[in-house]
């Protein structure tokens, strides 16, 4: 579960030899404590002319606290001061006005601290006036995931396509991509649009205050660090998970001050009785994770029946059936916040994991599917797509597939539970009612997966 | 340019030194001449109860000579009997329905002949009733992608969305799909929607019989080829390239008995200069194939800004002015194609390549962007994104980049220029009107490019 190359890389005598040999060098990254400033120097800010965001982005940082820059006022030869470096690109309605992002990044480009970061804010593409500005703001996508693994040193670079009206709903967004809550997460694209705007935490600290968070999956691993992470933001967690684990799952719950819920989310009476108990205790359940999932590999030809079902219907079924009790019973209110757990799997498929993969990608397809049902009733819905993760079940692999999945990303390492388990809680925050329908790789920016 | 160690591997000796290794064993692929048969045996076809294909292509498919078999009449104990299993996954509607995927291919997964073909359709989750339906149609994704990476020797495996109504319009891609044309095409979503439906080719061996095709840096590599295709499909081809290319250029013209254009496209006049001559020679242009593109790799900070001007210009304004002047003088007639070529790059970003990876990107945005607009007057828009080509630009990669690129694909070696013309041809095709706004890669299923 621990990554001794990593270790060794950054200590002392290793950090002399990696260097030397021309190994991975994987940094340390920035990662999120309870106290920690949003950023840990200046942020340089521009737009093109028109920008949408620029205004509404300089005022949130500044609220915050941040130190927010002109370009050109911070880049030092040779001196790695920036932070952060955001451009607010949506007012380029056309090709010939990419250049703008090379006026802005070429100077800033080696000025960059280490675990930086890089936003470019767009506009959907989809919601472009003309297919010229939409295959300009189409191109972004490009400079946004070359500049992720380009920039090294642990820094990150994301796309955030805001839709017209959207420009207030974006602090939750921004806040978690420049902190150290996003460490492992690079080279995605966000959308965020205008359902839920303006529910601002009355604290960034403790966002989840006052709410109640189903966790499923919840004894070990990244279920765990789900848990402890809501927790810690907040929430009241119900901690699920199969009776077996039950003595795990406690601790868990212990830990946190959460409540532990013993169910077996297949057996037929599953989802009424897991409202029941929700309805009972709560009223409601603002947050529901669905992490539970299991993996039953064989290639195609040699899979029994039994593994392609238990799968499917962990990974995939059951989680229907739940989410419709709990919509049909009202128990999700407005605000609510439906979360799953894809996988670089559902996005690329995988040897050996036909079931797995179908129920990945079929968690893909329920995000998008209920994205605009769910938008009716003020609740969003999202999923993580996990790659490289450190866990039991990671540390089980074969050598060379262990270093290929830990190495070939931007971060030269591998995933931490906790990096899932902040990302969730971006999507559960009160300030993220406008992003629904997104999947978001917490991957390093893998290079596989495609 | 050549792929010494598969040549290597195919050998006598070398099959035996590579399975004792256990080397990567890149298998030969079939890949299409003329004449050719649309398969080499059997094609096993099914279709969950409810599917809108299954009737359709099973005409389409004994019309065209096909053996078309039911699931359980070919397998043979140790046999690889089946060139193709093709699965409609239409009628399914829920995810307890995805079962019967696992019913269809387990009993065959292990009777698929070497380059054989797995079609599954479904429909496009976006068009589907309801949320149960969207989840169960996307999670086909998941599926087909692993069973690419999956049953090897050189087999593809595609999911194709046809739109409901679009029925009768998936003839030019299940036989652009089920044949070597398709040999370097796998783990591939195609979307066939209602538009230009019916128009079938009268001769499936020269579907371009009459037509005028306009090909963009068509002196050497890709270029070139797609030149060659889309003449041995019956086009007339005007070949374009810069004048420093005209011996070149000449020489492939001559050989297809085509037009070779001289013209830098980036000089102001140069879509007008275009457009005269396609109006003067043809009176139209049917399919214009914007292939040329250059690359000027730098990291950010230390590209200097002619170089992301050049790459921008040439890869993707450029082709939007000539777009415009070609529609604004009605030169592309009903029927017409647009044809891209992107980029693996273009998807998922490059070290180095900023520029590059910004006008590729920019090229999916004008597919997706154009698509609907085009779509009034009867004109398809698509790209190519190739992945690994055998090219000259290839050949002169570091050793391991190359070794690579060239590996990590369920192919286990690098495409070659006409696995990215026979697709382009497939867009081509009168047969083609349902296709439009895809994003095709030619990349083996690369594992790289996320």
């Amino acid at each position: 579960m621990s990554d001794r190359y990593a270790s060794f890389a950054n200590s002392g005598p290793g950090k002399a030899l990696v260097k030397r040999l021309g190994l991975p060098d994987p940094p340390r990254l920035r990662r999120y404590r309870p106290g920690d400033p949003l950023v840990t120097g200046p942020v340089v800010l521009d737009a093109a002319p028109g920008g949408r965001l620029r205004e509404p982005v300089a005022k949130l940082l500044t609220a915050a606290g941040v130190d927010v820059r002109d370009p050109g006022t911070t880049a030092q030869p040779g001196g790695r001061t920036d932070a952060a470096l955001v451009y607010d690109a949506t007012g380029i309605t056309d090709s010939t006005g990419l250049r703008r992002l090379y006026d802005f990044f070429h100077p800033h480009a080696r000025a960059l601290k280490g675990s930086g970061r890089v936003i470019v804010f767009g506009t959907p593409p989809e919601l472009c006036a003309t297919p010229r500005e939409a295959t300009a703001q189409r191109a972004l996508e490009g400079l946004t995931r070359s500049i992720g693994k380009e920039f090294g040193r642990g820094s990150t670079a994301q796309l955030v396509y805001v839709a017209p009206g959207a420009e207030t709903a974006v602090e939750s967004t921004v806040r978690f991509l420049l902190s150290g809550r996003s460490a492992y997460v690079s080279g995605q694209v966000v959308r965020i649009g205008t359902g839920g705007a303006g529910t601002v935490p009355a604290d960034w600290e403790r966002p989840l205050d006052g709410k109640v968070a189903l966790v499923t999956g919840a004894a070990r691993g990244i279920g765990a660090a789900i848990a402890r992470v809501l927790a810690r933001d907040g929430a009241h967690v119900v901690a699920l998970d199969v009776p077996a684990a039950g003595d795990a799952l406690a601790d868990v719950a212990n830990s946190i001050g959460g409540t532990a819920l013993q169910l077996d989310l297949t057996v037929p009476d599953a989802p009424a009785r897991l409202a029941d108990h929700l309805a009972a205790r709560h009223g409601r359940v603002d947050v529901v994770v669905h992490n539970a999932g299991i993996t039953r590999d064989k290639t195609l030809g040699r899979m029994d029946a039994a593994r392609w079902d238990a799968v499917l219907d962990v990974n995939l079924s059951s989680q229907e059936r739940i989410n419709d009790v709990l919509l049909e019973r009202d128990l999700l209110p407005e605000g609510g916040r439906l979360i799953g757990v894809a996988s670089i799997a559902g996005i690329a498929g995988n040897r050996g994991q036909t079931n797995y993969a179908t129920s990945k990608a079929g968690v893909i397809g329920l995000v998008e599917s209920m994205a605009p049902v769910l938008a009716e009733r003020g609740v969003t819905v999202n999923a993580v797509a996990p790659g490289f993760i450190e866990t039991k079940m990671t540390a089980k692999m074969p050598l060379a597939l262990r270093e290929a999945g830990r190495r070939m990303n931007s971060m030269a390492q591998g995933g931490l539970p906790v990096d899932v388990a902040e990302t969730i809680a971006w999507y559960a925050s009160p300030g993220s009612g406008g992003v629904t329908g997104n999947v978001v790789r917490v991957c390093g920016q893998s290079l596989l997966g495609a």
